[in-house]
């Protein structure tokens, strides 16, 4: 079977594949444009005949589990990363799958990371025939060189909830990581040795799949509570010494930038939320984990305090800035997707606000509103923007595959979207042309902060008005590159191959760009 | 349409009806032995394109929420009975469909209560086709005396939840009254004006229905927290003065029995329990809230107490005396399926070990397991029990319907069944040769309390010969029936006609039973 065919141009003028890993896909439509008609994916009906009276549904080991849930060659297998590069469990699934024999598998993470390296030899013995999910580091670098079987497939967290509960992807077996859990198999993150938080991102899987299987390594007696994930959707619990190494959970940077030209960009990005009258009583926002993001909610943090106001909520990726808002009494709430260090544990286990929240709750497409459009304000990263707005993600301007998509494009539907990045690095201008791949549309992209200036999408002309008299440097697109381009020269496109390594999905479940390969490797 | 048609004879020698409603039934098959093959409904997939970015859902009244529902004649419309007898919005809907003209509808609450008589006019004059829900007084009356145009059908609390999930009850259109919601939708019962606890038995209705809505009298900036049903299912929100009258949501009795017969049955009941070995640190269990049950919870207390041990959990109806177990630290969790008084709520809005659950987590029977067969004893009441331990908990011994089956059917499966019963009320025996209604078989209820005396089930051999020794009145069955004849006469069976009512359905959609027309009305 060809890996992808059917090569059509989508609404975005990008050359995407109809046909891949044996499916037809409906190419991209524009935003909102595609109509779903069909039903949710329906799970097997099942019976308490069939489950322990007592409860206890542990087994022995993560292959027993694999047995009893008849692992069989071609299934989807999934799993969660909210211990990002201190997952244990992920590499174990397939050493047993392989020790089965089993082979062609699809693996289904919500994202992987360098610490699935180790799964590089399962992929090129046939163990796992291709990965769907977000690829950090090698695996990634791995597809771009053209050496998966299937063609990588990329979705942001609430794509991936509605992949599952349309039926676009079925999980045949779904492996659950949890830092504590019961034998009936409730479980939940924000406790226990390897407490990462929240399970959010298992929770499509626990609902949609076949077979569940909660690996665990603190058993506490029924109940355990919070249940983050359901006992009533499992299937079998593992006991095992260690799932996750806390210390690696932590994502991006706990320390404030100290580079000149970030803070700058924070100072900018906060002073234009300012003059567009978002920062107010009752306001709510969205900021990642990296240093200038940081920097941003704790310029939000001095504002808020200074005025004697408090914001409603902040949409998290939760790390010690947030939660220190939210004991100093600054926001009412932490609607938290994934924790990103410990005291985002610590928080979300003691302060009945620092709400676990999910994709489903927070980014699912196709269910009736989700929270990220509710959001004030978001502040996304991009590896590159380009004229028409447009903004890249996931590949490096060399065209390699190297970053996760997460929750990125379902927070572009939030009231106002701010990227604040360097006009350029290591000499490579991030204000381009044309994006290498288009993850999300220039329409949803509201604002671009730089060094150099801020440059807002024509489209909101709402925002330019407010904030032309408010002193900033205010710029066109153009000018930004421009002077990028006068700083460090035309950068040239990347010499890429014509073949297809992998697909980005839109919040809608359509492709929205293909990945190429990265030629002589 | 006939009402009802084909009737056989099921494994329990109930003589059913096949078909009734419109629609084929299973006829009970025994505990365990109907297995399910199909899949869970289906809804139709929603997206967010049709939905405010905002999230602002409400509209002015309920009348135009149902109008843009979409509502017709023949839907299905469900509701949640958390007010029980305070409820002041199902009256409201169907008042507003009867304005609407719409013909026809089935109503599908999780219970209904003498407040609901308002409704009969409605059966009378075809907006209402039937009802299928508990019915507890006047409308179960109605039904009795054979005046509504369907079947009545009857399910337990699990087997309301699954039978939505199963798609054998469709929901057109669900409503859902909260006493605390967002714009979003994000709906919570323990706190606001109305506080009713929680909002569970709505949870089915909030995943399955095509349209929700939901009706709040305290409308609060997103987020709602805690959201215990998700904005995310929601349609539209309405905003009226009062969803309901708190005082009226009181089950039961807060007052401990002073019934010496009554006394001695709870002490009995406590005594058995220890004697059996149940009441040790770390069990589990669930009573109602009658006089009687609460009277054996405080024999409970005090045991653990005085051995410094304590529960595990209590599973719960809750009301002050397991809340006081709770703050007393003599329990861990009460994991709480519906608040019987106002201490109920606030414990559970302020404690988070005062759990909600939904009839998903401790009820249903086609899932992985559920709550209810983890629980160690569960003391419940009956109308009639015969000489096989087969129990009646919806009809009196005169026929009439007029009793809800609530959780009743779902507890059965705990590992210890127990019902402290009077041996006859007002000179009608309670133990009796074979129930009027059966509703839950002999072989899942162990221990039979009176005042005269304590039957065990021959299948339990364990708990027989536990409590041999113990010094307590253990009698047969046989003996029961034997002494309440003695004393009351033999009880003549009640005269009624041969047409179906109503059905009885098992915890997996089968039909246990049929309740007749009560004659000459």
């Amino acid at each position: 079977m060809k890996k992808y065919d059917k090569l059509v141009t989508n609404a975005a003028g990008r050359v995407v594949p109809e046909f891949f890993n044996g499916k037809e896909h409906t190419p991209y439509l524009g935003v909102g444009k595609y109509r779903p008609t069909g039903r949710k994916y329906a799970p097997p009906i099942a019976t308490c005949a069939d489950y322990p009276n007592d409860g206890n549904k542990t087994v022995p080991s993560i292959k027993d589990a694999l047995i009893k849930a008849d692992i069989k060659d071609g299934m989807t297998i999934s799993s969660h990363h909210h211990f990002r590069n201190g997952d244990l469990i992920a590499n174990q699934v397939f050493d047993a799958a392989h020790e089965l024999g089993i082979k062609d598998l699809m693996w289904f993470p919500s994202a992987s990371f360098p610490c699935h390296e180790h799964l590089i030899k399962y992929l090129d013995d046939g163990t796992i025939h291709h990965i769907e999910g977000s690829m950090n580091g090698p695996l990634g670098k791995y597809a771009s060189e053209g050496k998966m079987s299937g063609l990588g497939v990329l979705r942001s967290h609430g794509g991936r909830y509605q992949a599952v509960q349309d039926g676009d992807v079925h999980i045949d077996i779904a492996v659950i990581a949890a830092p504590t859990a019961d034998a009936f198999g409730n479980a939940t993150g924000d406790r226990g040795p390897a407490a990462c938080g929240l399970l959010g991102f298992a929770l499509a899987d626990s609902q949609y799949a076949d077979k569940v299987i909660v690996v665990t390594d603190n058993l506490v007696p029924f109940p355990c509570y919070p249940w983050q994930i359901h006992g009533n959707y499992v299937d079998y619990v593992v006991v095992v010494d260690q799932v996750g190494i806390p210390e690696k959970i932590i994502s991006g940077t706990t320390q404030i930038t100290k580079s000149p030209d970030r803070l700058l960009i924070a100072e900018l990005t906060a002073q234009f939320c300012d003059a567009a009258g978002i920062v107010r009583d009752g306001f709510s926002y969205q900021a990642g984990a990296g240093g200038t993001a940081l920097s941003i909610g704790i310029y939000f943090a001095e504002m808020l305090k200074k005025r004697n106001i408090k914001a409603r909520f902040i949409r998290a990726g939760s790390n010690l800035y947030p939660v220190k808002m939210l004991e100093d009494g600054l926001v009412d709430y932490i609607l938290d997707g994934q924790t990103f260090d410990l005291e985002g544990v610590r928080s979300m286990r003691e302060n009945p606000n620092h709400v676990n929240t999910s994709p489903f709750t927070s980014y699912n497409y196709h269910g009736k509103g989700n929270f990220a459009s509710l959001v004030d304000v978001v502040i996304l990263g991009a590896t590159e923007v380009d004229l028409g707005f447009n903004a890249n993600v996931v590949t490096h301007s060399d065209g390699y595959l190297l970053h996760g998509i997460g929750g990125w494009q379902n927070c572009l539907f939030s009231k106002c979207t701010i990227m604040p990045i360097p006009l350029f690095r290591d000499r490579m201008p991030v204000v381009i042309d044309e994006v290498t791949t288009l993850c999300g549309p220039g329409e949803l992209i509201d604002v671009i902060v730089t060094e150099r200036g801020i440059a807002i999408n024509p489209l909101r002309e709402d925002l330019i008005d407010k904030t032309k008299n408010s002193g900033l440097p205010i710029k066109t697109i153009e000018q930004l590159k421009d002077e990028a381009e006068a700083i460090c020269g035309k950068p040239s496109k990347p010499e890429l191959d014509d073949e297809v390594i992998a697909a980005i999905k839109w919040v809608d479940g359509t492709v929205i760009d293909a990945v190429k390969k990265v030629p002589g490797k």
